[in-house]
């Protein structure tokens, strides 16, 4: 059985989907994921349903700037993991397209390597940025590919920019790629990725540069204000394109996982990331809401007047917020 | 008098700040913008201050991958505007700094050419993303810089990511800048910028491969999805760091800013500015309420059940807006 995005006109009940998500049918995974995507009326029931069963999978979050060679790194730790016999899924997130079509282009090349392997379930997502985003989806997928079952959930980001941390941010375990060549070092600054790694990676290392990327780094991780004072984010150094120092990165990873577990630390990251998810459903269901809002307490009304320099905008948000009393 | 971001301590009412910063003193200005980036609470009194002398500038917005020019493309657009008489604020909106002390540094790189001269405004302001991050912002900042009186606000941005490409597609006419040698052909098309661009222009057009960066953005534009079908983007060819094809940049800028204004384009383009602002800022009050939530249906306590997988997102989400009326 092989991952597919397509068929979704297919109509299965929600309660059988799950089921056979979890007895290991990717089809029904990929369906559910992509109720997500879709932003389905269906999402609400199916998260209900999922919800029991999460819980399990250690969720990393793979992030670095566009050439520093994710693909590559997400396939050669899929490889690893499954020598290692653990079930991997990967939700590659595009924060920067609101296209699906490229999503599933890109789903294709990188499915190759992984293509007959029912342990590996493989998914681009894009933001169609109807509701909350990001933050909205990237949660909801992940807890899909959790309660279905696989032992590790990678979560892959392109590393610029503020969302993209964000999301990043929300996962158990957070890699952060860096390569030669790429001006990292003063990209890693502006992108905030000196507060988010657990475990970084400076990829391409058999090329010039490698070296000094790490003492960079090194460096601005000594001077960071890291989140937590008692994990000493490690620098691995690969060649991902040849497997090297691959296996390394997984044995940090675990090491990252089963320190957070023990701190309290995975709770508390879970935690951030459920109250970030239930305030970002909430606040889609009050653009909802606002967006149904009819009389002088309508958005477009408000906007109307704020365009037309007729309100402050904070008058006019006071009276949005008393018309969902109204 | 020359623009400064220091100071901050100096109490002064916000009558006094409006009144000094609409007779053009630009350390007023900078208080001003000051309180938007601190997110202060007088930025309520000073938007309802400000609003009655805003709606005349020409919001133009700028957005480009790293590396393609767009400071040296600013700050020679500033030159042409000035040569033509025209008062300039320069807002550069760093969305992936969530720190202020870079934005500093590069204000005064960057202020260099325009030290002296009075009409010029230039700040850098970065996103702490306290309340509703950049689209929260931006658009108070540029009603403080519009009720001063400048004739153009230039909005830049890093046009990666698709919260840039959101602030960008606030502008009244937004500018899309590409360079050969960037790889742009594939950012162009993930980034989004093919929707949002009124003017495209590529810069370092004395480079190889600027013909080719432009045959392919035509091609890509011809099958674009265009917000507006009555408006061809042009194309310009520029080298920034000489001047060379920046005139014609600001006629492009003024044709669109006609053609908006005469097709109802830029009114509704303001209403929508207007109803995102309007909206973030009743979303970051719900925030601050919900915070504030004790008991079964506060924040907190709804994150750890969905972290622990006793309750779903949803459920929870539903108990935190019926909390909200209780």
């Amino acid at each position: 059985m092989t991952p597919t995005t397509g068929d979704r006109r297919r109509t299965t009940s929600v309660p059988d989907l799950v089921r056979d998500a979890r007895e290991g049918h990717l089809r029904s995974v990929a369906r559910l994921v992509s109720l997500v995507e879709d932003e389905s009326p269906l999402l609400r029931e199916a998260m209900a349903a999922l919800t029991p069963y999460a819980g399990h999978a250690h969720v990393v979050g793979i992030t670095g700037s566009p050439g520093v060679g994710k693909s590559t790194s997400t396939n050669a730790l899929v490889g690893e993991l499954r020598r290692a016999g653990r079930t991997v899924a990967v939700l590659a997130v595009d924060p920067s397209s609101p296209f699906s079509g490229g999503a599933l282009l890109g789903d294709r090349v990188r499915m190759q390597d992984h293509a007959t392997d029912p342990g590996v379930f493989i998914r681009s997502m894009a933001s169609r940025g109807h509701l909350g985003g990001l933050s909205w989806t990237t949660p909801q997928a992940v807890r899909v590919l959790d309660a279905a079952g696989f032992d590790v959930v990678l979560v892959e980001t392109v590393g610029v920019g503020q969302s993209e941390v964000e999301v990043a941010g929300l996962a158990d375990t957070t890699v952060v790629l860096l390569a030669p060549g790429m001006g990292d070092g003063i990209q890693a600054a502006k992108a905030g990725i000196l507060e988010i790694g657990d475990v970084y990676v400076v990829n391409k290392a058999d090329r010039d540069g490698a070296d000094q990327v790490r003492r960079d780094l090194r460096g601005m991780l000594a001077m960071a204000d890291r989140r937590e004072e008692d994990w000493r984010p490690p620098i691995v150094r690969t060649v991902a394109r040849a497997g090297e120092g691959v296996p390394e990165v997984v044995a940090r990873l675990d090491e990252h996982h089963a320190w957070a577990r023990r701190t309290g630390v995975l709770d508390a990251r879970r935690r951030r990331r459920a109250r970030r998810e239930v305030e970002s459903i909430a606040v889609a269901a009050l653009r909802g809401r606002w967006a149904g809002l009819h009389g002088h307490a309508s958005l477009d009304r408000l906007a109307d007047e704020v365009a037309s320099h007729r309100t402050d905008p904070y008058a006019a948000a006071d009276r949005l917020l008393a018309g969902l009393d109204e």
